[in-house]
This record gives structure tokens, sequence and C-alpha cells, in this order.
């Protein structure tokens, strides 16, 4: 298993991104080939102990960096001899079998789009996420790829998040929903309208239209929206999940008795909460190119960095794409 | 200050309704015209003493109603002598200074448009709700009367928004954002990106894109965004609510300490998520008609009916609908 990794893109980088490395290939056992500044990577890895894995880690040199604030196109563009570029061409040569980076996400669908290209058939490549829920973590997609989308595209991102949901979360014969503004069927603005027959009529098990209730009570197993609403969905969630946090921290912070009661339930609360810690869940994957990217946020610390890693081992592992490819190709052949 | 009410709307009427307006007469003082079949709601009213607000409580008599499950148009059509549109045409005939139902939502949004009809000008109504945020509760409108939004109906719901946050919440020269998936101006599907430079040209402080932290962190007190996108966040805020206090309880159920814990701060607790309390807002208000249209869910107990009745109040005290016709006209003749 080889995972290039794009050592230059959190917002601290390049030290969560190194210290990742070493934490994973320690733990996984995989290769993991490191883009960035050789000088700067090097020194960075001696300051972290890793005599035992490494023969794991490759430092492979691309002295320009993606800056956060770098226009996607541009980035895409111009800064051809950066890190993350420098890692997705790793794969498309086949010298590795998977990207990660935690950097710039306009950034890296651009990259991705260019570099890794779009599976045959695939009208656009969506970002997906796995959300909280009553029966443990789902799949959403599009989760901001593509803010403007045809019924098609919904269709498409119906099939992939199907197999996205039977290979890596192993849900047998995935439920499949349209996220809108009421369960029943006709209900919807023109584009879920419009959406609801062509994922009728895929080879998937559809279930219809969804709300909030269902998505996150265990009701549907992959949702399916368009890149706008589901990005939104994604940003309200952490919102209200956030708000919450800092009203249940304040009641603890009352008075005596209820500083106690936070005492008693701190490290069972933040257990409950896990699975809404973007750190646990190590990244996004943009589902529909030739090779699994895994796309974590800026804010990434090492384990957050290693456990896209993870995220990512597991979707080739699974052969994901493989699946995709053979899906779509399936659907576009009936 | 005269409200007409819809007794035979809510999942369990009419005691929700019935007793509710006992409760509104006698905080509120006003007068209730309670709309319905009057030998049921007769016996309902003895079944609550309310001598003391005996002349303050109306009965209209309405002997259809619309149920649940009726569709709106044709609700709004067939059954002319029901309850729901009895009120409304008491309002328009002046007989009332406000509409509260908590009935069929579908129903009421189409005989609202029907019966009360747009101020002159107004493109779309939009139902308008108060959400919780770190500043208190705050606008966000459309909540999901229009699925498919054009970009002048988003410019004018931050007009209305704008009317509304300022009378009912007293915030002084609201800010108004678009909600969107990024804070750069250019971010967005096609709708919002064409509705943007239309509500910054408007004469209110619109203050640009927002996203769901902005929303519920107190950057923004007005919220714009169409009645697709906005209907998925409330209910996607309430799911997720749902699922964080499900998962609370459970951690306070784990054992004696935890348990202990619980009992020190539930009534905390229960505070500090009362603005998450549907029941204590009362309901929603369709913006943009002639006369205030107050709409509450049908689950709602005689409380909720009560604050419902409460929010309407406020309104024509407010005479956010005056302020609305003034601002549209305003804006028509820039």
């Amino acid at each position: 298993m080889r995972i290039a990794l794009d050592a230059m893109g959190s917002d601290n980088q390049p030290d969560p991104e190194v210290e990742g490395a070493v934490l994973a290939a320690r733990e996984f056992g995989c290769d993991i080939y490191i883009t960035g500044d050789e000088p700067v990577l090097k020194q960075k890895l001696a300051a972290y102990p890793h005599s035992d894995v490494a023969d794991k880690l490759h430092i492979v040199h691309a002295p320009e960096k993606i800056a956060m604030s770098d226009k996607p196109a541009f980035a895409a563009r111009k800064k051809s001899d950066n890190s993350m570029s420098r890692g997705m061409q790793l794969v498309k040569d086949g010298d590795a079998d998977a990207m990660v980076t935690v950097g710039n996400t306009g950034a890296a669908l651009a990259s991705g789009l260019f570099i890794l290209r779009r599976i045959k058939g695939v009208k656009r490549p969506a970002l997906t996420v796995l959300l909280p829920s009553e029966i443990g973590l789902r799949v959403m997609l599009d989760a901001g790829a593509n803010a403007e989308c045809k019924p098609e595209f919904l269709q498409q991102f119906g099939i992939m998040g199907s197999v996205y949901a039977e290979k890596v979360l192993g849900v047998d014969n995935p439920r499949v929903a349209l996220l809108s503004n009421g369960e029943e069927e006709g209900k919807g603005n023109d584009l879920a309208i419009a959406a609801y027959p062509l994922l009728e009529k895929s080879s998937i098990n559809f279930i219809g239209n969804v709300e909030g209730k269902e998505v996150f009570g265990g009701g549907t197993d992959v949702t399916v929206t368009d890149g706008f609403t589901g990005n939104i969905l994604i940003k309200v969630g952490e919102a209200i999940a956030k708000l919450m946090r800092n009203r249940i921290r304040s009641v603890f912070k009352s008075n005596p008795a209820t500083m106690l009661a936070g005492a008693l339930t701190q490290s069972k609360l933040r257990g409950a909460f896990a699975d809404m810690d973007p750190d646990e869940i190590g990244g996004v994957i943009l589902l529909g190119l030739n090779a699994p990217l895994i796309i974590g946020h800026g804010r990434s610390n090492a384990k957050a960095v290693k456990n896209a890693i993870g995220a990512a081992i597991k979707v080739v592992e699974t052969d994901v794409v493989g699946s995709i490819r053979e899906s779509i190709a399936a659907e576009l052949a009936k």
C-alpha cells in the first residue's frame, strides 16, 4: 500500500503532515510518499522519532506549495511543481495508490480533476462525507464540489454513494435517499423533482425523499443532494453542534454542583460525540476520479492526518474506484 | 387587539386551541375569534374555566375543517366553510387583526395567498422563522414557502426580514446576509450568485454571504435563502439537536455518578435550550401578506398556541405589515 501525502497543505504545515505520516506508517504499515520541500521535510522528519518506520517514509521533492488563499485555477495551472500536484502525479503514474491532502480544498478539487481525471462516464465528481447518525456514520454527497448541479449529476451521486457505503461502511444494499423539503414524492425544488425519477430507475436501493430527521436518525444510508445544499447541511450541522456544546459548557460552569456534574460526565460526553470530531473522521473523499483523493481540513493535527491516510487505505483496499467504474459503466449501458 | 384563531387545525384539535385561547385572553387581554364547529367548541370551552375572560372569547361557526392530509389547493378551494378560511376571512373583512393557525401548513400558505393576498409589489411571501444563536433569536427566511426561487424573491426576503428583525426583535439596522456555501463574494449556486448584487443594492444593511457558523454564531441578524435550502436548514438543525440530546441522555443514564450529574444539571440544561423548543417560539410567520398570518406546528399544545397568539400580537403592535408595505414600495420606486 502506497499513499501520496501532500506535506505542505495544512494551516501548520508541514508538522501535522510529517508527524501524521510517521504515525500512519507505524499503525498501518503502509509506504508514504511525502511531497514537499525536501530540506524542510528532512529536518522536520528528524524531529519525530521514526527509526522503526524509516524505510516506509519517502520524501519526494516539490519546492512549491499552494496557500489556502490561492485561487484553485491559479494553483492548478501555475504552480506545477507544487506539493499537491506532485503527489497526484505520483498516483497518476502508478507510483502511489491514493492521494491525501489537508490543503486548499478548491485547489485539491481542481488538481484532482486535472491530473487524476474523472472515471469514464462520470459527469461530476462529488465530495463525499460521513455524517453521524443514530445508527453510526452514514454517507452524504455532494458536500460542496458542485454548487450548481443537473439532475443527472445527482443520479450518479446516488450510484457512487451507494458503492461507497457498501464498500467502506460495509452496509449491505445501502438505502439511497434524496434530500428534500418533504418526504412525499413531488416535494422539492426543480432540481430535486427532476432527479427523483432518475434515481428511481437506477440500479440502487432508492428509498425516495428524506429530511434531516432521517439523515441523522438512521433512516437512510446515503443522502444525495447538490453541492450547495450539502455544503450548507454540514456547516449548519457543525454550527448547531458548536452552539449546543457552548451552552452545555456554560451550564456546567454555573455553580459547584454543576461543575461536579461536568467532571462526572466530561469524558463520556466527549466519547458520545467522537463521531462529530473531524480529526477522527480524517477527511472527505472526492468520488468519481480514477484514484482515491482524500481531502482533510486545514486545521488538521497529526492524528487527523493519520486518520485521513487510514481512510485512503480503506478506499484502496475495498476498490471503491473500481466498483464505481463498473457501476457507472453498467448504468450507462442500460 | 383581535386575533382570529383556527380551532380545528392541530393534531389534537380543538383542545390545544381552545385551552390556548383561554390562556392567551388571560395573559394578553386580547379578543380571540375562535373558528370551528360551534357545538364542539362550546362544549370544549366549558371544560376550561374561563369566566374571567368569557367576554374576550368569541366562537365563530365554521363546520368544516382541513385535515393535515388534505392537499393545499383542494383545501383552499373546496372546503370554503372551513375553520382556517373562516378565520382569514375575518381578518380580510377587518373583523380581526391577525390570523393564527396550527393546522396544515400547505393549506395555510395557499389560503393566506388566496384570501389575505400579497402586499402590492411583493412577488412571493416567505415563511419566516426565529433561530437560536449565540446572541439570541435571529431571523431566517424563506423556511419553506417557495421551494424554487428567483433572485428577485431573495432580494425581497432580505427587505422583509430586515423589517421583521427591527420591529419584532428590536435590532437596530439589522445585518442581512445571504446563506451560501462560502463567505467570499462569488460563492454560491446560480441563484445565490444572482441574488447577491440585488441584495447589495437594496436599502438594507447587507453584509454579504454567510455560512452556518455566522447564522448560529451571531454573525448575522437576518439570513436569506430560498425555501428549499431554508427548510432543509431548519430540519437539519432540529435533527442534530435531537441527536445530541439523545446522546446526552444516554450519557446521563450510564451509571449512578452520571445519573447524579444528570439530576444536577437537568433543569439548567432545559433552560439553556428553551429557544430550541418550538412550543416557546409559538409559530412562524408568513411575511408579505396584507395581514399577519402565524402558523404553528401541528403538535402544538396549549402553551404553543398561546405563544403563537402572543407572536401575532407583537407583529400587529409593531405594524410589521405596514412597514413591509412601505419598504417594498420604496424599493420599487428607486
